[in-house]
């Protein structure tokens, strides 16, 4: 991959500011768990791995500037403030526990405070470094379910811009297309916020994979037509069940292929699965800001008084799902057991 | 309704610009064949009925110009120029049809070049008229199919602005409104134009019937809520069999209601329908510039070197439609027995 997504640096969190691709390929620097939660509230970062990674680094930055003796009152603070920041994608908390079940013991034991600030800069780190293995082991996993020549749809950004690097579904599409299975993309632009026409676009072109834009709507049509040979999507939240809830849209596609005989998979890590939360119906889903539909680039699309919805995620429910590729290995339904086996698995 | 679409006037063809909208309320004076061929193909007017009346024009506004020894050389200029504007919608071919059937006995029979004029504009005029008296007509058939505190999703704009008045699918919802059984209806934004968002909620808000404007991918999660009672849209060719081409996406939500057993209509004059193209499959689908999906208000949304596909519309087969509503009542399914008997009706 020839770019990155974010890093934790001796300067603070360095990430790529998503709201200014494709135009622009600005570096913020974020010095605090504040700027850090403001980045993922506005979508400067987005992805359910990459806002994991994200909040733990926002965790070691803010413990940087913290006093030393109110390290445990800061860990917890921030914690809470990047735990709400988006409700949908279960990394945010995933990766927040991992912080938490690390440090506290060391606060707890009276660890000095560059112990306990090195500790979290390190196991940000690890779970960045982390998240770019699994996403390899999910694209080499994947890879195995794309046919020769095939023609891929995608919806949304499930790539190295969505985590540490590499990407889910877009890592199954690097894997196949390093092993020169993948005839082209199909990307949906991914209304209102674009990340299929201005992230998916712009990565797959860096990488010299070739894409092609269509409207969301235009996916049944290609379909219909015979031209999709299946459809990959990442996840921000996976039931105990399997029901999926990922970028609205999704589901729609999901029923599409279903209707087609065209296979649908879900690309993830196994940090996505909540175990917790019975089926989909349960997955808190985001509205956003109505205004991230009635404007456009500043610009009012429908007229004054016309209010919008905006639900960020749908719920796709496990029997439309082909498959789940995670890093340990593809889930096939039944898919409740499965991922139970899989989440077992020791990789 | 509180505006026109467009009208045939002494200083030419007056249309309200609906690139310009919402923001701004432009009106535009045409005064040959030729700005009127580039408004339809440009998208300042849009809507299969509206640009079949805006052909007629074209064809008045064009001879008023003609040299009189000339008429019929331009009649028959500006018809092919008209009818070469947009492949998918047969109205256009139906009102050039119809001019030319009225017009060119009289140039045969060598009636007076005001007289030729005055007949073109007079038959411009009617075909306009008619046009608004037969969206009333399909409005109060439709009405009757729209429940009690009716949810209604609609896609596109099949209004008044897409036709002479009133509208086709925005009859069904202005008459059953004027009932009382409107609760709300979703307005898809229908990408790439924003159909949807610049005309149907900027008609709909105008007219006080109560519009929420949602981005296409999200109308399959409300439909899985059970927000969404029925669906009715327009469209721009119906075949024989009752397959509808319709603007892109409109094929997914046809498959949506079906999969959800939720109603979905079509509302569309008679003119509508091509009893001569046998299938869906034969309908031509007009493509346009990917520059459309690529920019938006001037700017790139997608990366350099990065394609587009960008059909105008789908085709909705024949099964997934609960019934077609036309001036003459109502057509359910078998829909190809049903379209030749209600064409027959006098109506």
């Amino acid at each position: 991959m020839s770019f990155f997504t974010l890093r934790l640096t001796d300067a603070g969190v360095e990430m790529l500011d998503q709201r200014e691709l494709p135009e622009r390929e600005r570096i913020l620097r974020l010095t605090d768990g504040e700027q850090v939660a403001r980045a993922i509230e506005e979508m400067a970062v987005r992805g359910a791995p990459a806002i994991g990674v994200a909040a733990a680094m926002g965790v070691a930055v803010e413990l940087r500037r913290a006093s030393d003796s109110e390290l445990g009152e800061s860990l917890e603070r921030v914690c809470v403030r990047l735990a709400g920041t988006r409700p949908t994608a279960v990394n945010l908390s995933w990766a927040l526990d991992l912080m938490r079940k690390e440090l506290a013991p060391l606060l707890e034991a009276g660890a000095g405070a560059e112990r306990v600030r090195s500790a979290a800069d390190a196991l940000a780190r690890a779970i960045h470094d982390e998240d770019i293995a699994i996403c390899r082991s999910i694209g080499e996993a994947g890879a195995e379910l794309v046919p020769e020549a095939a023609r891929v749809l995608t919806h949304c950004n499930a790539g190295g811009l969505a985590t540490a690097g590499y990407g889910t579904a877009l890592g199954v599409i690097r894997s196949a297309h390093a092993h020169g299975r993948v005839h082209c993309v199909l990307a949906t632009e991914t209304r209102p916020f674009l990340q299929g026409a201005r992230l998916t676009c712009w990565e797959l072109a860096r990488d010299r994979i070739p894409v092609t834009l269509i409207t969301d709507s235009t996916a049944g049509a290609l379909m219909q037509r015979g031209e999709i040979d299946l459809v990959v999507v990442g996840a921000d939240r996976i039931a105990a069940n399997g029901d999926v809830a990922n970028k609205i849209g999704t589901y729609t596609l999901a029923l599409l292929a279903r209707a087609h005989g065209i296979p649908f998979y879900v690309a993830a890590p196994l940090s996505t699965v909540d175990y917790g939360t019975t089926d989909g119906e349960r997955i808190p889903i985001e509205r956003r800001d109505p205004s991230e539909v009635l404007f456009f680039a500043g610009r009012r699309i429908a007229p004054q008084g016309v209010s919008a919805l905006n639900p960020a995620f749908d719920v796709t429910p496990a029997e439309l799902v082909t498959a789940i590729v995670t890093e340990n290995g593809i889930v096939r339904p039944p898919l409740a057991p499965g991922l139970v086996r899989i989440g077992s698995v020791s990789s």
